[in-house]
């Protein structure tokens, strides 16, 4: 699954054409930007699912990069991909509600009807608790759509907290992994997946069999391989309930794989970089996905 | 302090004029906001130190709601008060950077320098650990403004993670308090004062004497006075270092004062009423901040 986390210092080489060298200067990134989104799409789209957009990057250019948010989004959807917004929202359940709602599918409001981005899964923060999760996941059912819970990122300080031992037993991450499963069993689908996923990060494979454990139907979110350091043949547990249980996120390897290796100078189309590197990373996951499933149980153990 | 979270249904009656219909509905929303919010500004900013906004609300308006954002924020610091942007963002590294660069000063790009929104004070979500805290503090630093991290907020669920009692003693909450104690101290101000502060709600009094002894120098935010139940007379402890220690916010207890009691049919004017009530909160929290202030120790106790 392709990461777009653009960064206006490094995109692709024809991102702004002469062209397009007026307004300010968020305006001219904003449209860059979309135009480095829309050629990275279009070059690996054959061998993605899913587009996860960095919303950070997109908030930084102002109005210009909340217009270029909705565009990458609707290109991402005509190249068949699904959108997952990575915004890492979380508040009380009014704020809840209205972040749902600009994500999702919008709200009717006495102006008239205001349109969402139209995301397929978004990223919640779960520290606040299940009442503010809850208005994700039901503005999400409404839609069609699914959340994906921070439950033990991929970062070095996922420690500090997440990782805390609690009375009673277990770890912070493995309570929220119990909220996941329990929101999740309200809504599980054919393939015996739910719409509430959780982001797991790639970098610490020893929690995945855990995290499997406690959250049998979640898809999950797999950030941190590549540039973070995590290795794709390290995350078989994620693919225990098959090929759709796992969504590996790649962002600057995939972008940057022009940049690398024997093409330092840059000099080979990025595209056909991106799209290598994509199809190197799919056919591991498959290859993963297609051997036997280690045994796991689906019943979670705490809450 | 004032806090703004415009519903488009809620707003001020006279915020939409005759000649403002036109236009997409985010883009009458985003007018009609703005409108409403410097109305509201105006009418209570001699009772006020500061307005916070949310997020939420503005984003759900899209490119057009970013905008409004961008000319309240404007519009308050015009009217000498100061911005706290109440976002609750929280990201790896680089997107961590990316949000606050967008929250506060803005960054210098390829395609020119992009403001920020100018915040004077920014909230932060701290699940995933000290290095998503770092690039908000550095950057708040840079700017001359601060963070205010959730440490333990006012909604009901916030028991479900933040109240878990941790191995070796305490809740989540409370080593969320020593962390900003730590991040804290590394820049104390000459009223004693840190440039990283805590989110405490006022809907739990208990909390509050046992977080001003984790966290003797931080700036405490009280959202929950109002709407969610909170009561001024209760938050004494959080004025312990002084006027300056607390930050009441209210929302909809001052913007919609008009529609309460004996005013029911909102005949009077809502700006008359939002600054009395706006006063009203002021001299309660005045008098309790110049009550003897409780013992306090300001050594945090753990990590």
């Amino acid at each position: 699954m392709l990461g777009l986390d653009p960064d206006p210092s490094a995109l692709w080489p024809d991102a702004e054409t002469d062209a397009d060298r007026q307004g300010s200067a968020a305006q001219r990134a904003g449209r860059a930007v979309l135009r480095h989104c829309a050629a990275v799409i279009d070059a690996t789209a054959t061998a993605c699912v899913a587009v996860k957009l960095q919303l950070a990057r997109f908030e930084l250019l102002g109005a210009p990069g909340w217009e270029a948010l909705n565009a990458v989004a609707e290109h991402a959807h005509e190249r068949g991909l699904f959108v997952i917004a990575d915004g890492k929202r979380g508040d009380i359940d009014v704020s809840a509600r209205a972040y749902a709602a600009g994500l999702f599918a919008g709200a009717e409001t006495p102006f008239g009807r205001i349109d969402g981005l139209g995301a397929d899964l978004v990223t919640v923060n779960p520290l606040m608790g299940i009442d503010a999760l809850e208005p994700f996941v039901a503005t999400a059912r409404e839609a069609g759509a699914g959340v994906l819970v921070l439950v033990r990122t991929s970062n070095p300080g996922a420690a500090d907290l997440e990782d805390l031992r609690v009375d009673g037993g277990g770890a912070v991450w493995e309570r929220i992994a119990a909220i996941v499963a329990r929101l999740g069993a309200e809504r599980v689908g054919e393939a015996g997946l739910s719409d509430v996923g959780a982001v797991v990060g790639a970098t610490e494979p020893a929690h995945l069999v855990r995290a499997r454990e406690l959250m049998g139907g979640a898809v999950f979110l797999l950030p941190g391989v590549g540039a973070q350091g995590g290795r794709v043949e390290d995350l078989a547990p994620a693919f225990a309930p098959g090929r759709a249980g796992g969504l590996i996120t790649a962002s600057r390897s995939i972008v940057g794989a022009y940049l690398k290796g024997d093409n330092v100078a840059g000099s080979a189309h990025p595209g056909a970089m991106a799209l290598a590197e994509a199809e190197r990373l799919r056919e591991a996951a498959w290859a993963l996905s297609a051997q036997e499933p280690p045994s796991v149980s689906a019943t979670p153990s705490v809450r």
